[in-house]
This record gives C-alpha cells, sequence and structure tokens, in this order.
C-alpha cells in the first residue's frame, strides 16, 4: 500500500520530511527568471516555464536524500494551464528520481466528481478504451467535511494502484480552531472526530507498515494536538506542514512520530526553497542550498526521534 | 458586488438556474468525438478539444435565457492540464456570451496559498509586472473547513475585482450529515455554525442586492435545512445543488428563495447535459435539448417561486 512505499523510501534515506514546491516568483534566481522571460515574454507560459526550471534543479539536489516532494496546487493554477502543465511536469520529473510525490491540493467532493479527482491526480483516465495518465502523482491531500462520499471514491484507487491521500485533520493556520477545535455533544472535538474518522476509512486499506492509506494533515503548530492525535489513530499516517516559515521547530514535531521513528513525514517548503535567500549565498547555488538547508531539518528532527526502524 | 450582477442575471432572464458544465465523455455526442479524436487520437488532448466543443454547443444555446454556468474543476483536471485549458476556454467562452460563471472547485488552504487560489480562479496574476488572466471566473466554490485563515484571503478581490465565493454549509449528499449535522456544544449543528461564518465573513461584502459575495452551498436534497438556512442567513446567497439527477425537485428548492423570489440559484448538470439522451432526439440535436430541458426546469421553480423582483 502506498504509504509503505513512502516509509520505505523515509526509512532507506533515514529522513522523515518532504520538500513542499510552493514556487513563488520571488523565490526564483533571476537568471532562470530571465531566459524564460527572454523565451516567452512575462506571460503565464513564461512564468510557468521558470517554475519548472527552478524545481528541476531542485530535485535534482534533493532526490538522493530527500524522500518526497509537495507541490502545492495553487502556486500552479495561478498561471493557468499553463502553470497546471508545470505542475503535471514536475510530478513526471519527481517521479523520474524515485521521489514519492504528494500533490497537495486538498480536493473534495463526492461520488463520481470525487472520483474524477482521483483518476486525475492518483490514477489513470480513460479515453474510450485509452488509457492516459493526467498527473499521476502517489498521494493527494484532501477535505473531508463532505463525510464518507467524498472519500470512498479514492480508496478503490488507494487499494488498486498503491497511492494514498491525507485529509485535513486539524491544520497549522491560527483560525483553524474556529471550526476544528469545537467540541461536538458528544465532547470529541471536530478533529478528533475528523481523525477518527480517517482512521476508519484508512480499516479499510491497510499496508504492511501497519499503516493505512488514509494518512491526516496535523499541523506543527500545534504539538499538543499532535500527540493526542498521535496515540488516537496508531493507523493513519501524518503529514505535517508547519515547521519553519510558521513556526514549528523540531521539537514540536516529535510527538507526531511513534516509538520506531514512523508515523509522520515533515513538510518545508518556503524553508528549503528560498534557503539561498537566506543564506545569501550567490543565486547560482540555489539548489546546494536548498540541500543544505534539507540536511540541517533532516539531522534536527532526527536527533529529536532517532533512527527510523 | 459580485452577486449584485448575478442576481441582475438572474432578474433579467428571470431564471434563478446554472447550468453545470460537468462533461464525461459518455454525454458527449458521438459525432462531436469522432471528430475531436480524428485531429487529435484518443489522448488526454482529444478528449480535451471534445468537452470544449460540447461545451460551447450548450452555452450557445443557453446563454439566452440561462443566467449562469458552473464548471466542475475535476472532469477538467481528469484530463490533464489538456482538460484543464479546456476549462480555461469554455469560462472565457461563456462570459463571451454574457454569462456568469462560477467555478465549482472547493478549493481551500491559508494565507498566500489561498491567495494563490484566489488569483487563479477569480483575480489576476502578476508577472513581475505584467498582469495575465488564469482562469478569471466570477465566483468559485470554496471549503471552509480550515477557518477565517482560508476566506479572507478572498474577500479582497470579491471586494476589488467584483467576485464572489460559495463555501459548502450543508452538501447534497448522503453522508454530508457525518460530520455537518452534528451539534457542537452550543447545541447548534456544524452546517448551522459554517452558515453564521458565512454571514459573518460577508458583512465585510454587502452588495446593494442585500445579499454579500459571501454565498454558501445548501443541497436541494435537505428541504428543511434551507429553509432553516435561508431564514438564519438572510444576506448569504445560496448555490444550490441537488436538483433533479440527486433527487431534488422544484418543491424542494422552493425554501431555498426569499419572499422576493431572490436568494438562491438551483443547479443542473446531468439533467441538462444528457437532455439528448433522456428525450432520446438525434444527437447533433444536443443542445436544443438542453434548451428544453433548461427552459423546463426554469418554469418548473419559476411556479412555486413566482416572479423575481
Amino acid at each position: 500500500m502506498s504509504f509503505d512505499r513512502l516509509i520505505s523510501n523515509i526509512r532507506e534515506k533515514q529522513n522523515p520530511t518532504v520538500a513542499g514546491l510552493d514556487p513563488k516568483l520571488d523565490y526564483i534566481p533571476g537568471y532562470i527568471k530571465t531566459a524564460a522571460y527572454d523565451k516567452y515574454g512575462k506571460t503565464l507560459e513564461g512564468a510557468a516555464a521558470a517554475l519548472l526550471e527552478f524545481n528541476k534543479g531542485l530535485i535534482d539536489a534533493l532526490c538522493d536524500i530527500v524522500p518526497a516532494v509537495k507541490p502545492q496546487a495553487a502556486y500552479y493554477e495561478m498561471y493557468g494551464w499553463q502553470g497546471v502543465r508545470t505542475l503535471a511536469e514536475t510530478i513526471a520529473y519527481a517521479k523520474s528520481k524515485g521521489m514519492f510525490v504528494i500533490t497537495d491540493g486538498k480536493r473534495n467532493d463526492i461520488g463520481t466528481t470525487m472520483e474524477a479527482y482521483a483518476k486525475a491526480h492518483l490514477g489513470t483516465t480513460d479515453i474510450e478504451g485509452e488509457t492516459a495518465q493526467a498527473f499521476g502523482a502517489d498521494a493527494l491531500t484532501v477535505n473531508a467535511y463532505l463525510g464518507t462520499d467524498g472519500i470512498k471514491p479514492l480508496l478503490e484507487i488507494c487499494k488498486n494502484d498503491d497511492k494514498g491521500i491525507f485529509a485535513l485533520v486539524k491544520t497549522s493556520n491560527p483560525s483553524s480552531g474556529e471550526l476544528q477545535d469545537r467540541k461536538l455533544d458528544d465532547g470529541l472535538t471536530v478533529y478528533r472526530t475528523m481523525g477518527n474518522m480517517c482512521e476508519n476509512w484508512g480499516s479499510e486499506a491497510m499496508g504492511d507498515s501497519g499503516y493505512s492509506s488514509v494518512g491526516a494533515v496535523v499541523g506543527a503548530t500545534y504539538p499538543e494536538q499532535l500527540g493526542e492525535l498521535r496515540a488516537a489513530l496508531p493507523h493513519t499516517f501524518f503529514l505535517v506542514p508547519g515547521y519553519g516559515a510558521q513556526g514549528g521547530g523540531a521539537k514540536d514535531v516529535a510527538p507526531a512520530f511513534d516509538k520506531n521513528g514512523r508515523g509522520a513525514i515533515i513538510n518545508s517548503s518556503r524553508g528549503i526553497m528560498c534557503a539561498w535567500k537566506k543564506e545569501g549565498c550567490d543565486e547560482s547555488e540555489y539548489a546546494q542550498s536548498a540541500r543544505r538547508e534539507a540536511i540541517r531539518m533532516r539531522d534536527e528532527i532526527v536527533s529529536f526521534i532517532g533512527k527510523i526502524n
């Protein structure tokens, strides 16, 4: 099952982190942008070309030490279908380098519409007998506000095509509590209730690792809830945003892991993409700078959790 | 403000309905598909070309009587970036024919990521001083599980660019109650709490019509909740899915409207797109058949709500 593949990547590299690919033009070295604009102008196509070049450089520099990448769909859609083409090309490139790809799209809908998203982002599309791959990531983030009808259509693809999903449970943002921290009439919070639903949905799609194909998004900015959920949801693998730029530290994310050092993958986006700016190194070194930051982050987190078994 | 434009379209046509453009290959007449496959093969590009041709025929046949279209992003993403290009072209075509376009993407995220979605789907994208339009719809469906951080980035564009959003409140599917119908410790349901948040967010972006730029998705399959929410949320405009194929009838959607016949727009997707199959007419008449069904639906709903003032 899907998260078995991810967990095996993590163990092999002894690195429970994922590099978020949320490329803004601001983050991209001038020489990459100039080359793209010279060819395509300051257009959606020009921006999309710069994004792809930037991403490829990062993937080349990270693929032997970081197990996964997480492109965030919004930053590609912002550049129209041309940007979305860059998303597809980024996914294909990362996969060709052996990385596990999590598309962060927080998709949600019901029935045949959710099936369409499942085919789009994880599976394959049938065109009257011919099979094509639209985006083909390994995992997708989803929002389960619509209940089981929004998750079931994904489970078939998770099982048959060895893929995974991460449902939003407790998000990293300041206002996540407005709904998620509210208590229901049985005394459980909304986030805990959502977590329990993930555990139930996952029971249909268990992997050899002990984790199912239905993971949960739980923010690094709420370490107490991370610990609560880790204990309550023993088969649910966590994707943890909010490390670094959003304020979560290595100590904060430690409760996301089980006693074997498994159970979670920690995302850093800006920290890695903008390492060259923070370091103040030459822009041509952006990818090597990202690698240095990825190593620093890995070592910092591993120092809290120990060897990943 | 945005829903003023939609409401004015609705009043002008005396038709509170929106045609969902969720094109599956099954729904598309054979001659359209054959032409597309002859040119591009049974590929993502071929499917995307067939979708666009089908949509244009529908838009041509509906634009003088139906105020709005609602393309569902999933059915385009399923065909890769080529499908997403068809989404952009469909939006542009519908707008050129005077229709109000609601992109059904149920997008959700926080901060700068949600800003990126807002620029992508409603606003414009800046490329180092040059402005481009990525998708440029008039409204977008969103999922507010992440709270205010996920909605605020949209409000600026709603106000400045005259756009709107519809947040999921009570969805039309059977399992929507798993979370949405649960009662919080203050006795209010999750959907009602979400509805109240819409009403609050909207207070920053009120239109002359009395409705704000923050609408709500409320399913036709739950008429009682429709009535409850209409009374509780006087400034929140409703997008109502679930009419027709999902089981909601004209009588069921009547409670969504205020005493002036305003306050809601009712979606039909399959009913309109597949009218030619249900009628059994020649496939070359698919667009005229869609028009006949759109008129039938309009007349049926208007017979329950009367003149739209």
